[in-house]
């Protein structure tokens, strides 16, 4: 059975949402966030205290992009996969890696120094560096929707779209889609269409608490 | 032919070195950091601006750790790579992630607000703030080295350790490397003794300096 600790649209719903394309079997424990700070228990489990961490037998995660390629390859190729030997694996893996160190790290900057720090340590400038780093990076996004019938790669829907995808949903979080292009704003859409997507966003809303929650 | 875009030491040294480890035949073009603002030509290879660049007939790959796993894998199992079904496969595919999106990114906060930024925008406490989270996620690696021969999984060197080992090389460049503990420190030594490692330092120093440069 696979396990996987979470917080509610946090990098860990990339997880979720995978599991639920997928379909398949897991047991979601969701905890507040900051998790290190407010549920210090779980550096038990996981001592960088970071979230996501999958558990799968002796297998242990905690890179929401990298977990995202697992699921999508542990039981050999699925619809969300694309193998070595097809002209977009070089695409699919650059989207996994795209979707998290591109355009979810500088989002991060603007969370932390707007929202997350106290007051006296917040960075207006540092915060703006990393929204228009963000923005500019988005532009990347463009040619590829355009010729892969809106997707990211393979001209489908697939596991890069997920990493993608999470990064958009923060975006949403943080006010920064007002700046998306309409080419943007429609895949962000088609992407909150997905099946997967709604029943991720329905599990995280339905679990329960864990223990040191309650 | 495989074509590398790079600039010394930068993120796509992960490429070249993972190209040195496999012995596969590319061409080498060095640009000037950061290539957006001193290489303008290369925009219309590659928009973003951002290095790598690889380039493998369509293939166009522009994130390091990807590229790692694309050299790795394009023409079967590798000596880099670690396939689906091996007990280790997903602390491989971690490990590619976990070396860029967690240890590389927060370093360069780091370079960006003590170096690269005019004096008037530098921020000694964005800096520190991120200097601290890096050595705080590099204790993540230990417990791996002290089970698996002193490399990231598997119990030998794959793609993932040239995935962590730029973030090392980067760390030294900062002067962050003063705070590595001594399993960390052994580490980076048994990586920097790595044939291909020591042929990548030379294939960027021996390298024409492109066009746009002379």
């Amino acid at each position: 059975m696979i396990t996987l600790y979470h917080c509610a649209d946090a990098r860990s719903f990339r997880a979720l949402w995978a599991l639920e394309e997928l379909r398949l079997a897991y047991e979601l424990k969701v905890l507040p966030f900051p998790p290190r700070v407010l549920a210090p228990d779980y550096l038990a489990e996981n001592p960088l205290g970071t979230i996501p961490l999958l558990v799968d037998g002796a297998t242990r995660m905690t890179e929401s992009a990298a977990i995202i390629q697992y699921l999508a390859t542990r039981d050999g190729p699925s619809a969300l996969s694309v193998e070595p030997g097809d002209p977009a694996y070089g695409d699919w893996l650059n989207g996994l890696h795209f979707g998290e160190a591109t355009l979810t790290f500088p989002q991060t900057l603007v969370l932390r120094y707007t929202r997350l720090e106290p007051k006296d340590r917040r960075n207006p400038q540092v915060a703006d560096d990393y929204g228009r780093w963000f923005n500019a990076r988005l532009k990347g996004l463009e040619p590829r929707l355009a010729t892969n019938s809106g997707w990211y790669c393979a001209g489908r829907f697939t596991g890069a779209d997920i990493s993608v995808g999470y990064a958009l949903l923060l975006a949403e979080t943080l006010g920064l889609d007002a700046r998306f292009s309409p080419a943007v704003a429609d895949y962000w859409t088609r992407l909150q269409g997905r099946e997967g997507f709604v029943r991720g966003k329905a599990a995280q809303s339905d679990a329960p608490a864990p223990s040191w929650q309650t």
